[in-house]
């Protein structure tokens, strides 16, 4: 499911118990240092509003950041909200499983909405 | 061992069958967003130094990147040298490990020493 798109970039949902979403970018690159300098800038701009977003919706212990690729190598950046009590933490939700997680959290369509709102505020319809 | 540092981040080698490097703000931060937004710039760009310098010296198969910092909440940020044949590929490096990594790389040291002459090119000696 898609939660944010324009000609540059779009951001979909990762199906998790956690809060988690993933950036990609529209037109595919290896590596980040392969994106022409302002999608790049649009690019971690994006990152820091979705972050700010889940902390303002979710109140989380820790946000967490990534971009590996490593099985596609195309560029794109996952933000996991984090909670001490998820099934992974501390460890990131690559690692190994600590317990059943028992999260209740704020509706994420709630915080879907208010992200589009957010996005749409930074980057109008305009691309880079 | 500091690979680099000045009066805004510091690099430190995280000792690994891979190249890989974190990268710490001198301040400390609890998340990316907290920073302000000269010195999230400045470290953007320094791992985007990092990552071209890691292509350049070992030509990895691909690039990984992550934030965490569950145990410790410190913005850090981790740059990874990735490799078909390296322990846990194609799993992040926190993941399970999938084989006896047999990896023949070039010298760390000549990479350590080609990066600190790349950050000082761009950041000279003057802070944010």
């Amino acid at each position: 499911m898609k939660l944010y798109e324009d000609d540059d970039l779009f951001i979909e949902r990762e199906p998790s118990e956690i809060p988690w979403v993933k950036i990609f970018t529209r037109t595919p690159y290896r590596e980040l240092s392969d994106l022409p300098d302002a999608l790049r800038a649009k690019l971690y701009r994006a990152c820091d509003i979705v972050e700010r977003q889940m902390i303002a919706s979710f109140s989380p212990d820790k946000i967490n950041i990534a971009s590996f690729g490593n099985r596609l190598p195309r560029v794109h950046i996952h933000l996991m909200a984090r909670f001490e009590n998820d099934s992974f933490f501390p460890e990131p939700m690559w690692g190994q499983k600590q317990r059943e997680g028992s999260l209740s959290l704020p509706d994420f369509q709630i915080f879907a909405a208010s992200l589009a709102e957010r996005l749409e505020e930074a980057f109008g319809s305009e691309p880079v």
